[in-house]
């Protein structure tokens, strides 16, 4: 692997998938929210992900999306591609085609479906890694994967070479504490991004090396400013703009009664498309649309944190 | 749709996948275990289920089972096939392509990974049925999709001709008999089969048309018994039958402390090359294969209840 | 303990506690209850089960319960009494009270609050049995108690003569199939009750001795004829019995959006108040009451079955 | 309530029940343990909570717990006392009992046992602080009571005036930094606790009032300075003294495969034991003792922090 020292430390935004009202991907939507990023300063792009509703896609479209992106940011700035599959086999035909569509690094999760303990999800990694030509991360999503990593786990496989880093939702603060120390204990042969972006200056204090926030596709520059304060020890100032952007995060609350894919990624992209990053809010898939009023109360949350009108992009 | 009235009543056993030491599908051994299965009776195969390992194989991999299965079956029964993927669009690839290869029927679950709601499930129905040439059947099994197909969505599904039948796997008895009063009361539009194999009498009672019993791999002649005694009333021999089965069906508590997935299938291939059905106990993907002491006991069981030695196939 | 040889199998309902508009208990309507119930032909009675709203009384009010019912009763049939408390040395206190008031038998659940093991779950049952005069049961109710008891446990505790038998609420068929096997295996050291009402007819071919139905609450003949048609293995007969059962008990779905407790014992209470059974439908504690449209719904589904009017009680 | 401006703000150390062997209440070890944690700077003491075995006494052990933890005290700090009980009418039971003890505050969860929705436990809470004397908190600890306290419901009763504060124990450090922000936005009504005692630095940057730490049982003095780190703005202290304290807390990762209960107190009473703080490491109830290899390493992780040998108390 020759981009071994890859690094996706600082802020690394999943990235959103526009798409047109007949719900094919909006290409130039798309490009133009990865220019929006990378001038924000992120320091890596997370391609479909949870957040880019990639389970939505077939492998055609995820290839697509991926190119766009990659043409987009043209190199300026690593990207990291998730191949959401069943199992090690599929996930290993799914990251050979984003591998050459231009990723630099691949996140998977544990196996869907099936009924695996720890023994048998260290195997499923090592298979991944040993089949691609990339670094492989790990993606620790309970709520949708409905499997916990194992502190054991990736620290082995950390250990191991298997995987470079982490993606940590897991929802568990301490366990994702316990994890930095074992990490450190170990010589941190891993990179820890927590996916709490609501906290980050708290997973940040706590020795996190940088997040993957689904709502810096609305605004980037807060996290970056939030990063570059807590690596400078201004825990303070790092602390306000958690609580400024904690506002702005408040839009995943305005919808009641939906899915939780309908909820949050439909208030990223009712705000994205307000603030006028994307030209259409459609949804991916069979997931219901937000509606008018709720597409209302999300741009008053913006309006009232000061993000509208925004500037012409 | 012309094969709408295509029925699976009875006894429709989930095809185990026999495979050579290398991992690859010995398609000898699955010949002959469709062949036996057929000749026992049964009324319809369940090709590529969670009890075929489908998860673990390629789409590649899963055509070339299901032409294995449909040659040697050579359509002396109905065969239905699962498409198990994360969402419509990518499940109507792998369905369309099983289609093309044999199958009379899909079965499909709700959205892997996703966070959806029951609305959005029901689309994800239609889109699905609406794509396909065949039957399109919902397969409910929380334990591995971690979300429950509701009566409502059932029946409605039922009801719009969207879904021809239900495989329930829900673990809830309760749930089930609610549906089967539901369906009758809509006209039945579904067709019912359990996978509840060791209570199978009870729910053939409750008003089941039939079961997919992963047992009926290692032993299919006793669930046909079991179906036909159930189906003239005679309820006392239904359940000596089950009685009987379930003695046969300890071999899955034999093994400790492995997956759900290496303990269910693994005890099953080992008791199918135990009776000569297949040449090879290896399991799927990273699945731990059971160890000779376990391997041991489940031939115990067997022989503890007569199916050892077996005839030669 | 002299009453070792107590039986409990057949109808054994749980006994619900009518409540006065300011929430006291309905002595008057308590007794008639008893009355109807042992009229109707039940082996036995319940008391302060979760049907009783027993966790919302204080111990002096679930001694006054008990003796109401006691009295009434007038050792016709044997109470079994529940003793719903966090640990062992709690429950202790509130068995002993109970046994004074007229309790034949204890059942109580695995500890609440606690993080326990199996281990240390055996333990307690065995500290309960140890301290009290009559036989204790083990009332397995998961969805309150959120821990299973296991098949291991309870056989292990039944021949050891700790516990005398099972309720089991547990929403699992197939593990209480195979706690019907094991018991037998056993030499029957326990009897087994099922609390899933809508499907007493399988769970009795599976062999159940009785089954403790909320809904007899409402209408308790029918269990009855249920169970003598099962008895005499006429399962035509108890399962058009148990269909007809379970369209009255569509009661319980009448209520929408409400607590499980609301839902559950609102509808039986709505519907022994509609039939005249009790005088008021006062739900404990804190729990919402249903409002007039719910009851109306709860009525009609009552004509519908032909149960209202009711003859004079 | 005259004590409606007490405070429980700082290190408010969960108090362990020391016993002896024959598992009665070890009042000499609790006295000095009591004298240990008030010396060492503590905020407030909470009396029987989960740490404390609470679950496992009866009330008249309770009430003598509490009456040795007051005397002992002698109204140095402020003492909170859990009233852990199923329902309203026996928590209020229990609660007046304790204060009349000596506790200054109670606190309590949702409802155990029964199944209620977020409106039925707001009546919960009402019921019982207009029972009782004395501010009342709630505990929101899911693991243990199955249900979570909504950010809504707190948020109202906080400013009802219901409660005075929350101890949080929910595991969801998104949800606690909403809590902080929603009661910052209600002019603070509530004092927020949180449990998480390995990320207390963390959750002091983003806004906690204090921690209730178990381990502080083993060393409090650290929490103490981290907690003055923090007030004082001096985060990189704070996480210093945190990482220090999580190096001793590997105690609790000591004990294998055994349960929540015998585990986590299991092993704080060993170290206590070890460092000289309590006489015996009996544990309550039937919980399982730790076995001299565990002891033997809870001891080596003590020594390894520089806790070993402890100068005498």
């Amino acid at each position: 692997m020759t981009t071994a020292s890859l690094t996706f430390a600082g802020v690394v935004p999943p990235v959103a998938t526009p798409l047109l009202p007949d719900h094919s991907v909006d290409h130039t939507s798309l490009a133009r929210l990865v220019e929006y990023l990378v001038d924000a300063g992120v320091a890596g792009l997370f391609a479909l992900g949870s957040t880019g509703e990639t389970a939505y896609f077939t492998d055609d479209e995820r290839v697509a999306i991926l190119t766009t992106i990659a043409d987009a940011n043209a190199g300026r700035v690593p990207i990291i591609a998730g191949a959401i599959e069943l199992t090690a086999p599929r996930i290993i035909e799914t990251a050979r085609r984003l591998t050459d569509a231009g990723a630099d690094a691949i996140v998977t999760t544990a196996p869907l479906y099936t009924l695996n303990d720890q023994a048998e999800i260290a195997d499923h990694f090592r298979a991944i890694a040993a089949a691609i030509d990339v670094p492989l991360w790990a993606y620790d999503v309970p709520v949708r994967v409905h499997k916990k990593l194992s502190l054991e786990l990736l620290i082995q496989l950390g250990t191991e070479g298997v995987i470079q880093g982490v993606k940590d939702s897991s929802g568990d603060d301490v366990g994702f504490r316990r994890l930095i120390a074992a990490n450190d204990a170990a010589g941190r042969p891993l990179q820890l991004l927590t996916g709490h972006e609501m906290v980050v200056d708290a997973m940040l204090l706590a020795g996190a090396d940088g997040v993957v926030p689904g709502v810096a596709n609305v605004e980037a520059e807060g996290y970056v400013r939030l990063f570059e304060a807590a690596a400078r020890g201004d825990w303070d100032a790092a602390r306000s703009e958690q609580e400024r952007i904690n506002r702005m995060f408040d839009i995943v609350f305005q919808p009641a009664g939906l899915s939780g894919d309908a909820t949050g990624v439909g208030a990223f992209k009712a705000a994205m498309k307000a603030r006028g990053l994307i030209d259409h809010a459609t949804m991916a898939g069979t997931v219901t649309p937000l509606d008018d009023a709720v597409v209302d109360k999300v741009s008053g949350v913006l309006a009232a944190v000061g993000l509208l009108p925004v500037a012409t992009v």
